[in-house]
């Protein structure tokens, strides 16, 4: 019997990880981010300084491995999805930096935001040189179908902020609206970083689908287990603060779960803290506590995990290897972080 | 000899305006004032208000109606450019956004600015909207051409952008280093509205080059004009507070003029002001006495007076013709808001 237990305990030991990603795409990935340091480059010094900051500071750069795995899926033996890589990421940066300026957030991936130490005004504005960056990137490839993918990507996340803006301090938020918000503001961007592979590669329509829904799916199971943790974690793993939605009011899942199934004093409770953002210092905790009495933090982290095997169920048909072994890796990656 | 003195009162009577630009595309602009609401749509309700707010608040439509005229100036007869026109009109608008954010302005063509109303963070996602819709017109355009021309604006302005930041506060900048900041920042989306009209209709280098740098000097004169009304002109003109530049430490060229001029003692006083931004009440006003007396705002209107000649001979080799005679208008518009 312990021979059939053994590999079981073993699975467990060995936490997922991108390593087997990384080692797929790592050359790629190289110039990739040659490309990431020129294009940031800019007379003006302060530009570079910014976002330097921000891009050298431990990013697991996922969805240009995201785009880079898609393209070696396919087969994929060129070079222009690296430029197109780098645009991905300069999106995500963008957004990242006018982020931080929305949220006042003091802290990212363990260091001090861009808009604590130059202030919110060159934030914006690097934030818009990336975009524009971005843009460059892309138009640089020439392809038409990749630029139609990529092109709405900006006006989609900036829409999904400012819904997550207006469902900040709604306790009544549904979740159908929360998803259309984290797809919005995240799963987008992971789509299209995948899709693109496709595009690139004149593939058929049903390909490009299956990349795109593998790459929404990972996208919102990714956003899920990131609200979850925000309850959940400490600092040191996560590299920013628990309770940062708690304290900003900001709707997520587990206090959208945990508001539906509280009693009418619990929702007092929520409606004070977040609906009307006044918070003692212990209020936290108790959130945290009546999260998990009510299973919203479990919960939250079991929808993860469904559209984490939505994602893995996507790439069915697409062609099996080393990297679909990759992808849906990934995909266990991206949920075990909150293990 | 009261003959000959009466059409150049009558002339002087007459100021230039902008009233036979917008006779000449007013249908054009119509046709690109309905994309610009459809597209400024949004089933997240706040983005529409907020973008409304400043799009309808009685912006000239200046960059749409220079893109419009170059493309009439050519005899193009087609209706691609309604959309690139709202494209260049949601980078201004966008960029109108952030820089509000990032200057702490109160007021806009004569009303309160976005973040004032909404706060910050939305201005800078609704911007980010802005930017994204402005992507996916000139890629529905599907030019390549005109797509290389235009990707590459949004960098270059925040680039100006954040070059400017680099130079408040500093009185040694040298007018060349300003010339660059409004360049970036204002001159180069005029310049592009100008070039894509014969991008639209591949027309020779030439072709282009001209309406590139009509729009380019065009757009300097314009931004001249501006920082010499910031210290001359009042509010109730300009639908914006006199002495904004001088509050924030912005460096523009009657500052450049009046410290390069000064006396040690009035250095001392623009290194005060300007510099460390320690400001008494009747600064302002002692900052104003002070340029007038080196000639720092005459001057600067005598350089926009010549970037309006210059703007005016780059159209030489164009035909003749209603369109031209409107854009030479334009030019005279622009430098005589300032009389």
């Amino acid at each position: 019997m312990t021979a059939s237990i053994q590999p079981l305990r073993a699975e467990y030991a060995k936490a997922p990880s991108i390593d087997r990603l990384l080692a797929l795409v790592g050359q790629d990935l190289e110039a990739v981010n040659q490309i990431i340091i020129e294009r940031m480059q800019s007379p003006v010094a302060m530009i570079p300084e910014l976002a330097g900051h921000l891009i050298a500071s431990g990013g697991k750069r996922l969805r240009p491995m995201l785009l880079l795995a898609s393209a070696k899926l396919l087969g994929y033996e060129g070079t222009r999805h690296h430029k197109l890589a780098a645009s991905v990421e300069f999106i995500h940066t963008a957004t990242l930096l006018h982020d931080d300026v929305v949220d006042g957030s003091n802290l990212r991936r363990g260091r001090k935001t861009a808009n604590i130490i130059w202030g919110n005004q060159p934030s914006v504005l690097v934030g818009d040189f990336l975009f524009g960056r971005s843009f460059e990137l892309m138009v640089e490839d020439g392809s038409l179908r990749v630029l139609r993918i990529l092109s709405q990507v900006a006006a989609i996340m900036a829409q999904g902020e400012v819904d997550q803006l207006t469902t900040a301090r709604d306790v009544e938020t549904t979740e159908e609206r929360y998803l259309d918000v984290i797809t919005a503001k995240t799963a987008v961007l992971f789509a299209a970083s995948c899709q693109v592979a496709a595009a690139i590669m004149e593939k058929d329509e049903a390909t490009e689908s299956a990349l795109e829904a593998y790459g929404r799916y990972l996208g919102i199971a990714f956003q899920l287990v990131d609200d979850a943790l925000d309850y959940a974690s400490d600092s040191d793993v996560m590299g920013k603060a628990v309770g940062d939605d708690f304290r900003e009011g900001k709707v997520t899942l587990p206090t959208i779960l945990a508001y539906q199934r509280g009693s009418e004093e619990e929702r007092e409770f929520w409606r004070r803290t977040i609906g009307r953002l006044k918070q003692e210092p212990e209020d936290l905790t108790r959130a945290i506590a009546t999260m998990n009495r009510h299973g919203a933090i479990r919960d939250t982290l079991a929808r993860a995990r469904q559209y984490g095997d939505m994602a893995k169920e996507a790439l069915a048909a697409l062609p099996d290897g080393e990297a679909k072994d990759c992808l849906i890796e990934t995909v266990d990656f991206a949920i075990a972080r909150a293990f």
